[in-house]
Formats: structure tokens, C-alpha cells, sequence
């Protein structure tokens, strides 16, 4: 097992964590955010322009690509990494997430059945056959089949859903053989500390690599989010690395970082970017907006992705006007920088014992324009 | 004047020649093909990688960048190269095909008036417009508005057409006032051989620094436009560049390097890219088909392109399933670096006085695979 995670230190006045993710591919700072290449692509980049943003890790679906190509396939191909030509980290999602948010499924405690159109017969996603999946897909670090339960559940059912999700974890842990692969179990509980703590305390007996927490990002808002933080994190072991799934806007990674979390992924920065949405340190720009048709400037006048060194806003509003693909591109490009800059950032502020001071005067400057685009949210 | 065009030689056995053409920006051999840039940028590949198949040169359109964004933003931008981030070449078509195009429009001795929906009240394009949108522009090279007929057009409305096709290209003379262009008058007259040989004696005597076929690639298929250029070609300046607008295949572009073409352009590579069809040595490749879904070959074994040389048949059949935007960005720089060394294949055919081998040698190994994909034309 070539997976390890050094803590270096935590800030001072915060929970804030700084870290080191150690692989046979080199090293990896800590906090990390993933872009998401869904189904085995970052949409609209090539991956040479992701790696340059200073991406070395994102996250690909289990789900999606057992789905299409189907994992055999990619197996073929001598594994994800070589299917999709990214050399560095990959993590694999284990499809819980997807498989609950479709409408026709039955949970069973073998795991869930589903319909999928174009199979025209029923897929059945176990923690078994998840974890056959993910190792035939190779990813580096992979998940555990949870249980994820929509916002707002009661508290029965989270009880029940996060039973499973422990049960599941174990059988997967049992399942994975692959010691190349670091697996990942996923904190589900909802809303309720004590489930939260229950499911913390139970997944940390399995002593694996890492932990997730899992079920947010549902449309609880930040606050929610925090709070479930404040009481699910101080039950996270402190020497694995911890990774808050599917987080989000950078309002709420910095809320996560400060929680103590090491680790997250959001498709927020590439989707943002294909609605003509950037990120800038003086908050959201949408490029659409009539205002930029003349502008000389770069999308960030402080950036200096590929983007922001060769283009206008002028021709960003240009390209998607005129529904030049090529928009996507660069502003994908931009946004996955802004988000790693803003990951580099935290570090160094925890480094310094200044995360707190960093969060504020990044959210001023931030915040100062996102009130005029919230209707985007 | 910083345009020249040097004829280095003729093909021993064919009308083929080899050429250069030197402006401020450098030499660029000839024949050369220019993929497009209609509205300002290739569609779904950035600059740099058309850069890195060896292209200097593309085609961009006066008629759209007019409607979107407008000359004038281009222009305060420093103009069409620094806005799209093309260092090289541009050449501006004038508008001509564009306008002659549309449903609702009525030519007059003076222009072209069309309606343009999202502009509420009509456009007029004429001459000196479209020579006025060209230098804000600023291409390297612009061409002179013409106006294209249709296939078949009778003799009597052709010649009418072309004789205002050589008065306005008189007036686009006269209106072009910036001598770091150069202006290419276009030759029409249908598929008469005496509108033809007309409409080029009269441009010929204009002495503009290349002249052009158009009305050509509108329907009339291969062996017609053999024969107009065999009754054009000899018509045309021996000493100034020759470009043949809107072609084609590569069976088209071979057919009229061998009539003595120097220069061409088309959607083609950049359009069938995006729905999958992928040029090869052996022929078209249409990666959606299902036996590409466990290819491991290169979607064409002996090429050096950058989506050959990172990526196998199966990824890119698989992002074309996934509808991925990066399957129409590989198959684009694929397919525009198939385009520029065929070009190169053809100039050292040419060096070599062996055009007419090579021809026969590429299409013998072309059009074997050609068949089972013709539907595609």
C-alpha cells in the first residue's frame, strides 16, 4: 500500500488542517480540491490544460462509467488513467451518490436495483460489485457504496440508511483486493450528531486510509453545513485524510477547511464555467452580461491561467454569444485555476497561522460583485 | 505591400505548383489549406494546438464577425489576430457566399440588403462595407465582395452576376486603403467557360496581389469542378497566388492542386470532426460505429498528431457516446493535422515531380475504407 497522509500541522485558531498525501506518483499537498471528470473527461478540457492549472488529483464516476464504456472496457485499455490520458491521481466515486438521486431504484440490503434505458434491463450496484467496478476502473483512491439520504430525512430513516452505510463500508472493506488502491468509507448520518458520530466512530474501526463525509451538499446552505461539520469532524480519526464530498462554492470550502477537512470535489467550477460563469477574486463574473462586449481586460486581472493571459472578457463574451465551444474551454480552464490558486492559498495561509485572516480578506474581496449575480446560485 | 508570392515550380506532369507566399509574418509554402475560423475562433480547439499541426494560416468571415461582435470591437481590440490569440495569417472571406445564402435578400447594383433577425431593421453589405468591416478586421489577406450563384444558374443571370461580381470588385480596389493587406478579387461565370475566361482576363487586369475561383463547392460535385477549373485555371495570373474557395475533400483539393491551385479552404476537416468522422490514410473513420468500442489503436495508426500520439479509438468512441465536448476537440486537431500533411505530402510530391503518383498512391490507400462510408458526403 503505497497510500499515506502526513498531518503537518493545524492552524492555530482554527481547525484548519495542513498535510501531505504521499503516492507511488509523488506527493500531493493537503487541503486539495478535485475537479470532476464525471465520465472520464474534465468536460471541454484537454488534460494537459488541467494538469498546468496545478490539478494533480480529480474524481471520475464509478456509476457513469460502468454505465458507458463499462469497466471492462477501460480495464482493456490498460485502466482509467491511460483510457483518459491523466498520468496523475485519479479517485473514483462509488455511485451511491447517483444511484439515489434516480427515481425508480429499491434498496435492498444486497444493494440497490435500477432501471438504465439504454440496458433495458435492471443494473444491480452492491458494495461488492462497486468495489469490482472501481478496481477494474484502477483509480487511485476509491469509495465505499453508501447510503445517501435526501434532505431533509427523518430521523428513522437516516438511522436506518446509516446503518446500512456502515454495513455496506465492512462488506466493502472485505470486498477490495486491489492494494495498489486506497479505499475510502463515507460518514452518512444526515443531520443528527448522534448518527453522525455513531457512523464516524463505527467507519474508523476499519482503520482505512482515509474518511469521507458524505450526504451534504444536498441543498441543506452552508450553515447546515457547518454545523453538521462541527459535530461530525472532532469524530474523524486526525492522522487520515478527510474528504468532504461534492463541496462546493468557495465560500463553503473555506468552511470546510476551517472544519478541519482535507480534501473536496464539486463540479461547481466546470459547470459554472460552461453557463459563462467565472470565478474572480473580486466574486462571480458572468461573461454574458452585455457590459463585457467591449472589455479589454482578462476575465481575472489577477489571474494568470492560459485564459486570463491570452483572451479579453471581449472575446469570452464573444465566444459564448456566438455559442463557440471554445467559451467552455477557457473558461473551464480559468475557473479549475481559480479554484486550485484558492487551494494554494489556504495552505499557505494555515502555514502561517493566518487562515482565519486569509478567509476574511478573501471573502471581502469576493463578495464585494457576488451579490449582484446570487440569482445565479 | 508586404505580400509576395513566389511560383518555384510546376509539377513536370501537372498543372501542380509549388509556391511561397512572404509577408511580414514569414514564408508559408504553397499549397496550402486554411481550416476556419468563421466567427473568430476554430471551433473547440484552441489556437496553439491548430498551431502545433503545422497550420499559418485560416479563414475567418467578414460577414459573421460584422453581425457578432461587430468590426468595431474587434478593431478596439487591437484587431482579429490579438482578439482570437492567432499570431499567423488570417484571411477575411468578404461576405459574399454568406449573403447570397440567405432566404431574403435583394441584390441591387449598389449591395446586398438582407434581414438579420436579432438586428430588427435590414443589413446592407456592399463593396465598400465590405471592404470598410475587412480593415478593421485587419486580416493579412481580404477578399473583394462578390456575388456567388447557385448551381445551375442559366447562362443569362450568370453573366449578369459575373459582370457585377467584376464592377464591384473594381470598387473594392478602389475602396481598400490599407496597404498592409493584400485584396484578392474572386472569379465567378458559373459553368461557362466564357463567363469564366471573362470574369479572370478583367480581374487579371486589376494586378491584385492573388485572385481566387469562387462559385465552386455549391452542390456541382467533383467532376464538374475539374471541368471549370480546366477552362479557369489557364485564365488566372501565372504569377499570383490561386485560391480555390470552399474545397473540400481530399479527392476535391487533390483535383485542383493538379489543375494548378495554389491555396484552399473549407469546413470540412472542423464540421465532420464534430460528428465523429475522422480522416485517415486508409480512409474516413466514423468513430461512433460500434467496433470502435474496444479499439486500442489510435484513431489512425500512423499519425503524429497529438490525439493520435494520447488517445486511442476507444476513448474517443467513447466520449462521442458520452457526448463529451472533448471528442469534437480530438477530433478536430486530428483531423486539421491530417489536412496540413496531406498539404505537405502534396508540396513534396510536387518538389519531386512525382504529383500525379502520389495521388494515385494516396486515394488507392484512401478510398479503400471510403466506400463503406459514403452515406456521410
Amino acid at each position: 500500500m503505497s497510500f499515506a497522509f502526513k498531518l503537518l500541522k493545524t492552524d492555530a485558531r482554527s481547525g484548519a488542517r495542513l498535510g501531505v498525501i504521499t503516492t507511488a506518483k509523488g506527493e500531493i499537498p493537503t487541503p486539495l480540491f478535485m475537479p470532476v471528470a464525471t465520465q472520464g473527461a474534465i468536460k471541454a478540457v484537454e488534460p494537459e490544460r488541467i494538469a498546468e492549472t496545478g490539478v494533480r488529483i480529480l474524481l471520475a464516476n464509478a456509476y457513469h462509467l460502468h454505465l458507458k464504456p463499462g469497466e471492462d472496457i477501460v480495464a482493456s485499455q490498460g485502466g482509467l488513467h491511460r483510457f483518459m490520458n491523466w498520468p496523475h491521481l485519479i479517485i473514483t466515486d462509488s455511485g451511491g451518490y447517483q444511484v439515489f438521486s434516480l427515481p425508480k431504484r429499491e434498496i435492498e440490503e444486497e444493494g440497490v436495483r435500477f432501471q438504465f434505458e439504454q440496458f433495458g434491463k435492471p443494473v444491480v450496484l452492491s458494495p461488492e460489485s462497486s468495489i469490482a467496478i472501481q478496481e477494474k476502473l484502477g483509480a487511485d483512491i476509491i469509495m465505499a457504496f453508501d447510503e445517501c439520504v435526501a434532505f431533509p430525512t427523518p430521523h428513522a430513516y437516516a438511522k436506518q440508511a446509516m446503518e446500512r452505510t456502515v454495513r455496506w463500508a465492512r462488506r466493502c472493506a472485505a470486498a477490495h483486493t486491489r492494494p495498489d488502491q486506497a479505499l475510502f468509507p463515507i460518514v452518512q448520518g444526515s443531520t443528527y450528531a448522534d448518527l453522525r458520530k455513531d457512523c464516524a466512530e463505527a467507519l474508523a474501526e476499519l482503520d482505512l486510509p482515509g474518511i469521507a463525509v458524505g450526504g451534504l451538499s444536498v441543498g441543506e446552505g452552508l450553515d447546515v453545513m457547518r454545523e453538521v461539520l462541527s459535530y461530525t469532524v472532532p469524530h474523524l480519526p486526525r492522522d487520515k485524510p478527510r474528504y468532504l464530498m461534492g463541496v462546493g462554492l468557495p465560500e463553503d470550502i473555506l468552511a470546510a477547511v476551517e472544519a478541519g477537512m482535507d480534501m473536496s470535489d464539486c463540479i461547481i467550477p466546470t459547470k459554472y464555467a460552461r453557463s459563462g460563469m467565472l470565478f474572480t477574486a473580486v466574486g462571480r463574473l458572468r461573461i454574458t452580461r452585455p457590459n463585457y462586449r467591449r472589455d479589454k481586460y482578462p476575465p481575472d486581472t489577477d489571474c494568470p491561467c492560459y485564459t486570463c493571459q491570452h483572451y479579453t472578457r471581449a472575446y469570452l463574451h464573444h465566444l459564448f454569444q456566438a455559442d463557440e465551444i471554445l467559451g467552455d474551454t477557457l473558461a473551464t480552464i480559468h475557473n479549475v485555476h481559480f479554484y486550485q490558486r484558492l487551494m494554494e492559498r489556504i495552505r499557505q495561509a494555515i502555514a502561517e497561522d493566518r487562515f482565519l485572516e486569509f478567509k476574511r480578506e478573501f471573502l471581502q474581496g469576493y463578495q464585494r460583485e457576488d451579490k449582484k449575480t446570487k440569482n445565479v446560485r
